[in-house]
């Protein structure tokens, strides 16, 4: 090769990074700075959320919200890539199956189409991809590994113990909001596809306990039977809501509420769960002999992380979400599996221990990824804005109704109910998966995390109010 | 090519497309497979490495060329996606800069060209591109948190302590590899540019001290004078590798061995590292202030990855490797900076645990990716194949001559430059870091690997046959 050539050859890898500035061409700079930016943000908006005694999820959302409404305004090619991702997504799925680019783009883009196709096209379209591509697989991996860690506290022991309170709310707690979301809807925006319905009903189900949690904590009554009801219903919450996803899925991939599709998804879902229940202590079991020569944290990392990849992939392959798959592993794996490892004199490294700072680093990507996507000027529409509202109206009834079948005095079902409120992560990752699928526009998108924003927002002081005022149960 | 058709390439990159192998689109399922696959059989040859009684990057590196040749040999279109990686990033990157498609991979790729174009034409091209990608951004962050880990256990304090004896093994054990190899590139290829000289000679200075660190605790002689000059050594060699790496490849992207650009580039290295040192804690102080409300994992994790790629980030900005930053960082950050979360009653949380399983995932990816890319055949030729074992003599006679300097009686010094030997993590990333900058070409880059492989496998027996035969100094 001649020197020119070299030279030609090193300018054109040295591009990327030269858009940051540098002359060095170490092509990952560029994805780096790109990840980086949106983590330190993210930490910035949990620590104003935190600063103003809210969720750190609240935080991460509404940073995110800003800086995609923001970015949208001032036109920053970055920011502008990141909010409209699905759709980019979707259009080269349309233009890989033959449509040509650029209708493929008006189809999904609408009017954004020639702005987005020409920053693709500019300068930096290569770069913009990477980064992009980057927070969105980190995104995702990110929420796995969060169903993981849930999977984790669940265990099959607890949720048999769990009372039949706790039982009632939770099936309650999830059908009514589904059932009322689902109506409000139909009353609401009449022409939308029943497939839609069925989704974003679905994404009002699930609670998120971690913020009720923490509440219960700082008033000491984590030991109350409200407490006890609340977390064992959402333990259960758990397990229902992503049933009802897998259900809701399978329904909408089939593209048909037939009954025989419906037999087959939860067929499915059962018997993916039970083979995985059955076969997944023996791909353990595999596993750990494969790494009997590394020490403990090797080991354990690498079992793992292989097993929760594995059953996620294995979801993915039946037809199911990924996160099925993930929670499963959660539920399987326990310390139990490296006793080998385990010595008296040395406190073992527990599981948990080893997948949280992956964690700690990919969900804030995912929550600040989905406030960039939330498209502020659609819920400035009149009837957008009455759709959140509804939902809105019909996440809080529904829980709050639930609580009255917990069985406790006067009016202290209303605690149980309050409890319930908080969506949180649950909620946004039915709402991405159904933007993927192409099921929730934009629109019902930014509807379900203004639902998710209010319910979280509302829950903490409604709940310290309301025990303070008809006491909790012994 | 059309634009059109470009355009289609680059949004590849980003695509989550069609090609789910189930029917529920979860766009990370296929590379959850990808990933998942290549660390499956990156821990399957560090078990086989173990068992065999090598060191375990040895089992890594041995399957990756085993996976990229018979991947080649059977036309497996995943395995020479990414066995062409590097050279495919380049291609596409080159055509957005106007080459057209076909002639810009034929001028990377050679006579792959054809088959490749066709693999990332067919139906699941876009989701090998995707899978390719995103190993590739893991192995490189991975790169990075290596170097960031060595950086953590890089005291000042202990460079300065560390005696006179290391620092002369550690500066010959340095030169001498890199003037011989130099030397044996001149004779042995001598219509070689003197970059690319320079580049590989470099790349076979750095020792890996890990392995040695093994095999004298194995012997029980981690504390003899010899176990404390190789040790104190490795961690100079450590900072001057990176030292030469960057004077080295500024000399590559300025593109000549004109004094005033070396000087330049020393200066800048320097300069960097200074105002690493000197801001750098400012930089974390203000970091820890923004995560005062979180917890320790949560605090400790995100200071450590915003810091490390902060500064990653920032030495690609003024031209030096990314792992210099890493490196850098590792350095300056200590838990002393968390001293508001470390309470009597509990056991603090180390920063190298959080940041450790992140390494325990990604590094192995990054040998495997290093193997695969390793062409046999090129290094069946009869000349690639005399430079292969003439870098090997330079590396293996520089590294024991230094041993000269270590001032022991009789023959002893021959074991600290056995000691020495090992090349493992450094060099290959050298060799990276080449391979991207387009001045080691495919023969060289396995000529490389096979001085690492080789140096790593004699290392071991060696020096246990010569602390038995000479014996160690208390």
């Amino acid at each position: 090769m001649s020197r020119a050539r070299r030279v030609a050859w090193l300018l054109a890898l040295a591009s990327p990074a030269a858009w940051a500035v540098g002359t060095h061409a170490d092509p990952v700079a560029p994805v780096i700075l790109g990840v980086t930016t949106i983590l330190f943000l993210a930490v910035l908006g949990r620590h104003l959320a935190l600063w103003l005694g809210q969720p750190s999820v609240l935080g991460e959302l509404v940073m995110g919200m800003l800086l995609g409404n923001i970015g949208y305004w001032l036109q920053l090619d970055f920011l502008i890539v990141l909010r409209e991702g699905p759709g980019i997504f979707a259009m080269i799925e349309h233009s890989f199956e033959g449509v040509d680019m650029t209708r493929a783009a008006r189809d999904v883009l609408g009017a954004e189409a020639g702005p987005v196709l020409d920053i693709l096209r500019g300068a930096h379209g290569v770069v913009l991809l990477q980064m992009a591509h980057a927070l969105d697989v980190m995104s995702r991996y990110g929420v796995i590994f969060l169903l993981f860690l849930v999977g984790l506290e669940t265990s099959l022991d607890e949720l048999r113990r769990v009372g039949g309170a706790s039982l009632r709310v939770a099936v309650t707690g999830l059908l009514l909001p589904f059932v009322l979301g689902f109506a409000a809807l139909r009353v609401v925006l009449p022409d939308l596809s029943v497939n839609t319905d069925l989704f974003v009903a679905a994404a009002l189900g699930a609670t998120s306990v971690g913020i009720t949690a923490r509440v219960l904590r700082e008033l000491g009554r984590q030991h109350s039977r409200e407490a006890h009801i609340i977390l064992g219903a959402a333990v259960i919450d758990d397990v229902l809501g992503l049933l009802l996803l897998t259900i809701v899925s399978g329904i909408v991939v089939s593209g048909s509420v037939a009954p025989g599709e419906l037999v087959t998804t939860v067929a499915l879902a059962v018997g993916f769960i039970w083979a995985a229940l059955r076969l997944g202590p023996l791909l353990v079991h595999g596993l750990v002999r494969l790494v009997r020569r590394l020490d403990e944290v090797e080991a354990k990392m690498l079992v793992s992380f292989l097993f929760v990849m594995l059953l996620s992939w294995a979801a993915s392959l039946v037809g199911l979400a990924t996160i099925v798959g993930a929670f499963a592993a959660g539920v399987i794996l326990h310390e139990g599996y490296f006793d080998a490892w385990h010595t008296r004199d040395r406190r073992p490294i527990a599981i948990k221990e080893l997948i949280q700072p992956l964690e700690v680093v990919m969900v804030p990507i995912f929550f600040v990824l989905m406030g960039i996507q939330v498209k502020l000027d659609t819920l400035a529409e009149p009837r957008t804005l009455l759709v959140a509202l509804a939902l809105t109206a019909a996440a809080i009834a529904g829980k709050l109704l639930s609580g009255l079948l917990a069985g406790l005095p006067g009016w202290r079902w209303l605690s149980v109910g309050l409890g319930m409120l908080p969506r949180g992560e649950v909620g946004l990752i039915f709402a991405s998966i159904g933007s993927t699928l192409g099921v929730i526009d934009d629109a019902l998108f930014g509807a379900v995390v203004l639902m998710v924003i209010v319910t979280t927002l509302l829950a903490p002081p409604l709940l310290k109010w309301s025990m303070g005022r008809f006491g909790t149960t012994a």
